[in-house]
């Protein structure tokens, strides 16, 4: 089937969607995206992700791309196009086009918007979650205003790629004072000796993740003991579970970090009940 | 005249010239680029250029988009075609097309080259020059690889935006320690009450300038005093004079930082003798 994209207020087979060569995107990473679950037909987290999306574009003062309703009204209609039952929206917003110049283009100028979809079979991910990930720690070495979710993934990149060359899926990025931030694209999580669960405040130099804040409601909700605060990677090392948040793997349990394994080298109980929740937990958050 | 822009082995009216939406530059700032200056129609530090895009590339490992002489050759010819006398080329090179996934691709893809070429009179710039610039500083947040010339700019472009608000040609970066780092698409110079010209070394937290280095040559030359350390704001506020350096302004003379005048608030004579000579330096040093 021909996957179908909006790109910039029209509806293309993706393969030859294109923006322009001035997209200050592509000059600048001048922009922010989502990339949003499609579990069973729903839009999981919509409102937050809109949200967060507003809150992107409202700090680096980018114009919203459609008014009111008409963003929601084309990320369901790439869904309809695309037939996506479970998978993934992803969707861009850049500045804009126009000439290439550091500053803010002087005119006005519309903001790109590209909206895309992936299926992808949820027993995918239940099956890694079922052995859980190896992660690997690296220097955070990304700018400072990383509570935006810009394309400005550079760092990400090159984090995600040196976990990979070391046979780990997730890579978990460690700052000056020795604490772990979060993975190159996910929130992470430990639960420690005494099962408190613990994950850095999101006013630390983190992403606040649309799962992350749905499962700090789920964790509240079943009266499980919750810590928000900086945790170093010796803690990690020594807790007795670990896991990361991200809305592409939900809940995914974190067996290995730096080729220790973490408690006894498999998923642990609480990463695999929040998991098993995170659905009917984020359609009552809705 | 129709702008002429090459984009992936073709050579299009630049107004429609596009990537693809799955371009890793556009979505994860996965690139690199050069700016170049031409002047009289002779392309400036062409060597220098080359091996510093030759170094990004490497260092973020992305293929080389042309083997050989064959980027040289697109290079002149976008000039040719654009007949380009003065002004500057922008080359940006990002690692492809592929499914979006932060780790490298998996399969080989080819890498993205594009060139486009913009024609300015050069007594835009010595008028500018004449009458010297503001520049109002402001934290430096980049990420801590600022010595690869990626297209991960979003705070560059943050802090160009900032000065400008503030009726001011460039930003100066300033790290935690209070120091000068560079400027947000220049290099930063200071000389001091002694007649030393000083500027930061390019292996503490700055790109390597082509100009800049074009500059320190014709400054040896020239057995003037110069000075590669690190600089307070404050020692630039007392300076006797400041100027930056980049490939789009050449020397370009400070009179003016966070609304302080710098020396007598004039262009200064070593910043003016240093842009008097630079093109016969730059044509020297090839």
């Amino acid at each position: 089937m021909t996957r179908i994209a909006y790109v910039n207020g029209r509806y293309m087979p993706q393969s030859g969607a294109m923006v322009s060569i001035e997209d200050r995107g592509y000059q600048f990473s001048d922009g922010v995206y989502e990339v949003c679950e499609v579990y069973e037909g729903a839009l999981i987290d919509e409102a937050h992700h809109m949200a967060r999306l507003d809150r992107s574009l409202r700090e680096l003062r980018i114009d919203a791309p459609l008014m009111g309703r008409a963003l929601p009204v084309v990320l369901h209609e790439v869904m309809r196009r695309n037939r996506l039952t479970n998978g993934f929206l992803y969707l861009q917003v850049t500045r804009g086009v126009a000439p290439r110049d550091h500053g803010f283009p002087q005119n006005s100028v519309r903001p790109g918007l590209v909206v895309t979809a992936k299926s992808v079979d949820p027993e995918k991910g239940n099956l890694l979650a079922s052995k859980g990930i190896a992660v690997a720690t690296t220097a955070d070495i990304r700018w400072k205003r990383v509570d935006i979710k810009s394309v400005s993934l550079l760092p990400n990149v090159l984090a995600k790629q040196e976990a990979r060359e070391k046979g780990c899926y997730e890579a978990w990025l460690i700052d000056q004072a020795g604490f772990v931030t979060e993975g190159a694209s996910s929130n992470a999580w430990i639960v420690n000796a005494e099962g408190r669960i613990i994950t850095r405040p999101a006013e630390e130099g983190i992403l606040r993740g649309v799962t992350r804040t749905t499962l700090l409601k789920l964790i509240a909700e079943l009266q499980l003991q919750v810590e928000e605060r900086s945790f170093s990677l010796d803690e990690a090392l020594s807790a007795r579970e670990a896991f990361v948040s991200a809305a592409t793997t939900l809940i995914m349990p974190v067996v290995e970090i730096d080729g220790h394994p973490i408690g006894d080298g498999t998923p642990g109980p609480v990463a695999q009940r929040l998991r098993n929740l995170f659905h009917d937990a984020a359609a009552k958050s809705k």
